[in-house]
């Protein structure tokens, strides 16, 4: 069997202080954070499309990476993708991955040959998991490379290109309960519209509805009793996209009785291009009851597409894995690697050292969260910020006993509101020390 | 009785030929358009906050605009302001006004002194309301300016700005009633957080939530049956604001149950904030059956804050009419001039002009829509565009027929997916030959 | 001969009340507008890639259209391309192309097989416009698809790559001169740096200079004496372009003495990827004396990458085209549309139908700018408000007879400034004015 | 005496360790890194506007913060800061201060007034001085707060609002010529236009240089030798600001011949709102020679407005920090806290704690930047990225021995050119490496 990525040895925990590029520094799998190791706590997943697929190019340039591994026949480059994906979640210790159904195995001539096509690489894949033991966190459907899904999938004004997908997906899920995933995610990149000149939002919308329907419904036919997951972008490809964020996206799923089998799959580079941080859509599924699992990766707030980089920024792992942990840490989902290698580090060792550098600094997120946790200070500050609603006119505010009658009665005997202040910077200076002191703990 | 707006005659409609910047050039009152006269479409609202209490001010310097009405003293420049805006209204011809408590009459040094500085400001209003039939769309109230709403009102950490807040909006709505408002609007500029670190987003919304409540309980009480309005916006003064945009607004109107008797008052500005057009919120918002009320005025998409411009955009002008003549029109809401003379437009026939650029501009919007409706040409492209969900497969699944299984069986025999061009650039040709048509029509 | 573009009949002017979709409604290009026609005044310019070329491919799908003109080969559809590009010229009324070198060509094995190949259609070309007097706007050499322009061109680290771009410069330079463009441009796709942690920024753009003195050097060498261009982009496909912005551009141009004989090629998109108005753009290029020539589409605003829509917004057109006006026209350049059909915009009707709703804004453009200028209201309300320079003090300022002291002793008197209104709002409501106005002119 | 932060002691280093909010973790002023002591690295400043005058007014609020230290007369105020001013360094071990002249002491009726406040006041601060040892880093003259700027100061319309700002920076040279100080900054906050509709561009600019120049005159003939900055800013207040971002202030500096006594103030905020990171901006001024001095603070790249916050990320401190020290460190130049409390943390204790979480993220950044240099593996990744450059056909280039035929001869020997990866994740990941080792080291 041919090995793939040759630079590439098995990468070790090495400590802190190595300089060795194809080593973890803080990613110990089976350090315990808490009450759960680091791989317990960091359910890392290799994207098939990214890691086996993705070549660097970009809308200015042709692919810089060579992910040909030996072969231009498409089937062949299928099967060469199930040992290159297997070889290297070997390398890194990766326990889980993920896949599109189109980039698992090339797309036929007509729907059965595609179904065909995936039929046979999943069984290899199938094979493979069962030798190493190797998991599937979730699967889904590519519905939205092909021309057919040019003006969406689910929300096609062509109903052949709603069968079609339906079709599609329903394949997918089989192939996704056969390996065994976890999980079942959609996302919506052609979900969405160009210019409202030309769209029936409403009809396109009760449509996407109808669609997510059928999915449960046969889910529930074959016992594929997994979550389903939404993953929310506001816009790219599409100019809006519906799931825009998490608020919007668990609007839609509560309007049409969604709420029970869906939650999301949030990440991160999607979160900002919605101005918002990745924390925040963390929190705001966290809050509503829609927390499921984590595209890891990071974009560039300076700039305005979907860069999919490897997470390396600390304060966003870090705020992102007490989301994670305050939401009682993953059940279903994980932490999938939708990140590229930057175009110019077009080599499989780049490959490598980007996953290394995203893992790093996860390892390091989930030891400040841990740390956050545990230090207190910012909880017991923000408990303390909320105290008024524990007794007094709070208490009974929260317990439905006052109306604006008697508020105003209050307010009136009250002269004027003490306020105490919101410490952001002083918080901030903690965060800090919490960061630089990881490696003294 | 003073004249303040001294050099602002009594604006007409001069037609388009009319180079007079005191005149309207396409704003003619009583022309019909369709069903109903310009007058009763573009239901113009004059916000006394901007046109009688801006002064030019900004972060960065001082008031340009004198807005001081001839005094000092806070009560008499209340009573002048109420001079001044009806003399305003009477000159624009201008049938309605919106309200903020503490914008109508200052703050007094308790809730008690602040309710009866407005009881008798508000009571000359009545008084020049019953001389000159102006009318209020809707009244609100500031609970974003002072000090004591520094971290919320109604999502405050400290319960007894939630009291304050209570107190203020109860007489906010006593007031609004009494002059016959047709809607009261919540704009949450303070509720939403600065930094996630110190926030519970999960008691602040069911805080927010009782708020409303309590609110829609004290209108029932009083008899004060018109709609209650939330207003989106993402930020700006906080970091995040819970009503980021319209989507949003509705699921959390939804998820408390407050979805009957709230609509939206969307504003241009806040939401090309959030990214979105405004006829996107528009379109949200009707579809989902949340329309209410406009604030008119524009932003600058290359500017990242709240500059509150007069529209004067023909565009955004007409696809904002077009999705209001599509919603049926305006019922209780209207066009609330949310808008502010720029700093360096310092003078009061600045004021006027600014009126009259955006009135113009919303009046050519209302012949453009109304033309974009008579002509046909987008619309039935649309149709046209859906029209598989109307027959055969597209029907059946449209009626419930149809599962996964059975669309892939259609997919199977189905071949490939044939669309038709979405034709973006063709539509965007006819909307400019209607607006160019303006005059011709 | 093949015809390519088989439902696109010779496009003609047919008014602006024509429904026609494929008729111009507003270019009629022997109208006279001031001294020149519309079709001198627009020097309209076919751009090879995106109307030969780009066929709806983006980051998340595959093409839409089919832009294979009948054949796979590379060469026979480089060929093809000659055939289609021409037919669209003639049928649309289209006097001036673009190219770029990979585009017109296929890349060979090795530059000289490249050249060989460009060598051979740019004969065809050079064929085609002797028989129809079509003409080369400008042409350009495409430095950022290929691997080898990973780092950058002229701004490698890899001296190689660098050498690699001289050799096909070049050769585009001979090419343009052959086909007899008037002028060279340079879009520095990749020329900036995708993270600072690798870039040694001062060597790049020292290099960057030498590559221009070199490129400035050869065409004097073979007689090529028309302009350079280069065409400002911030970012996209890299994190940082140094030719970030007009003034960007300028500073560097002036630096390195490249002022004599570049002047800029500015993209409205760009323009606002910048955070700048197209408008503003010109402006500055004017009021540098860098002002040459023009790549006509636009942006979205809402969006944070390149979309290249074909312009349709009247306000961007007119305040170009005034700007264009007021630099005294075009003299070696034209309005290039780098301008692409929406991916869903799919079918060949749709590039002409693009093309038309380009062409008919920009017409528009011209007659409302025009306008602008004979109406007078706008330049007048400039001269005024500058009026104090013209006289007294401000006269003397101007001519270098005042300093710090002197100014001091005059403010001192002065007592404060008075200053007149911005009117910026009456401003703009003239523009709609003069747009509406456009069909009774 | 009276004492203003009197909840605030003197504020020591106390080591990472420390959960005091009012002490120093990183921040040690004495401890030697590289050949300095911190204290001479980071010549922090106190800025007067934020730190003594600041209350948290925005534009949706009146102050949160009480600045008024006792009294509501105009002149007492501006005495009472100069005691809080010296209070405040003192007890944070800061030893230099900037400061604008209204801000200092407050305007009068007319210039002379003005200047008769501002020459009470800084007597006072001159006697401070003296006793404590406290230094200028710069002084300022506020352009832009009074009405009498609203369009512009050296670039207005009218030539008397140039006189006046004349008037003003003359006095403001004196000042801060009488107290020592290291240099002079202007802040062109009104110096742009709001719409081009009203503006004249080229003259603007022009007078912009004049003013400039009159400035340096002046300040020759004072003898006032330190060096000019200009703070670049895209936008805010004004729609479009000419000092837009640091190469755009280059170009205008060597345009008109500006460039031998003008350095950049560079701001971090001001960078990301023109879409630059606050290294890039550094970057371009040490690559241009045009590095001068700092105002430390963050902006929030998810919002589009200047927040102003105190710098708390470390990784934005230490790209800043390594820029300075590859500028060879400030010479006359410091890192001024251009930052403000947010308005929810409205104490003096918060200024404290804004400050102290401020300087010691600047002392870890400083720390960092100190350890990738010694480290080295950044800088000699860098070296072998150009290696190229030094020898062979690059040395040959730089060397001016190459023009495009002889280059062209030799990419036809070339073949291909071979890349080498630019390891941007690796990269990324060993600057974690060394922001976690900080504590170690």
């Amino acid at each position: 069997m041919s090995e793939f990525f040759k630079n590439v040895p098995k990468v070790e925990y090495e400590g802190p202080k190595s300089k060795n590029p194809l080593a973890y520094k803080y990613y110990d799998k089976n350090r315990v954070v808490g009450d759960k190791t680091m791989g317990e706590h960091l359910k890392f997943a290799m994207a098939w499309w990214h890691t086996l697929c993705a070549d660097g190019t970009d809308m200015f340039g042709v692919g810089t990476a060579n992910k040909s591994f030996g072969t231009s026949n498409p089937m062949n480059l299928a099967k060469a993708k199930v040992e290159a994906g297997f070889e290297f979640m070997d390398k890194l210790g990766i326990d889980y991955f993920c896949f599109h159904d189109r980039d698992m195995a090339p797309e036929g001539k007509d729907i059965d040959e595609s179904n065909k096509n995936l039929e046979i690489i999943s069984d290899l894949v199938l094979a493979k998991q069962k030798d190493t033991g190797k998991k599937l966190l979730w699967g889904t459907a590519n519905l939205f490379g092909n021309p057919r899904y040019m003006h969406g999938a689910g929300t096609s004004p062509n109903a052949d290109a709603f069968a079609y997908a339906a079709a599609q997906v329903k394949n997918a899920l089989d192939v996704t309960k056969k390996l065994g995933g976890s999980g079942y995610t959609f996302w919506g990149g052609r979900e969405g519209y160009e210019t409202l000149l030309n769209t029936n939002m409403g009809l396109e919308q009760e449509n996407m509805a109808r669609f997510f329907k059928m999915a449960i419904a046969y889910a529930d036919k074959i016992g594929f009793n997994e979550p389903f997951y939404i993953e929310p972008k506001p816009k790219e490809p599409t100019k809006h996209q519906y799931d825009f964020d998490a608020a919007t996206t668990i609007s839609f799923l509560r309007k049409y009785g969604l709420d029970d089998r869906f939650r999301l799959n949030l990440e991160a580079n999607h979160a900002t291009l919605a101005q918002h941080t990745f924390q925040h859509e963390i929190r705001v599924a966290r809050e509503e009851g829609f927390f499921g699992s984590i595209d890891a990766n990071q974009g560039d707030t300076l700039l305005g597409w979907d860069t999919d980089q490897f997470p390396t920024n600390i304060y966003d792992a870090a705020f992102a894995m007490y989301e994670v942990l305050k939401a009682g840490g993953f059940t279903k989902g994980g932490l999938n690697f939708d990140s590229k290698q930057r175009r110019p580090s077009f080599t499989l060792e780049d490959t490598a050292m980007s996953f290394i550098a995203g893992m790093d600094t996860l390892a390091v997120g989930l030891l400040v969260a841990d740390e956050m946790i545990k230090d207190g200070r910012i909880d017991s500050f923000v408990d303390e910020r909320y105290a008024s609603w524990n007794s007094g006119i709070g208490k009974s505010i929260r317990e439905g006993k006052e109306d604006f009658e008697s508020l105003a009665a209050y307010a009136s005997k009250l002269g004027d509101v003490e306020n105490i202040s919101g410490r952001q910077e002083m918080l901030e200076g903690i965060v800090n020390q919490l960061i630089l002191d990881t490696l003294t703990k």
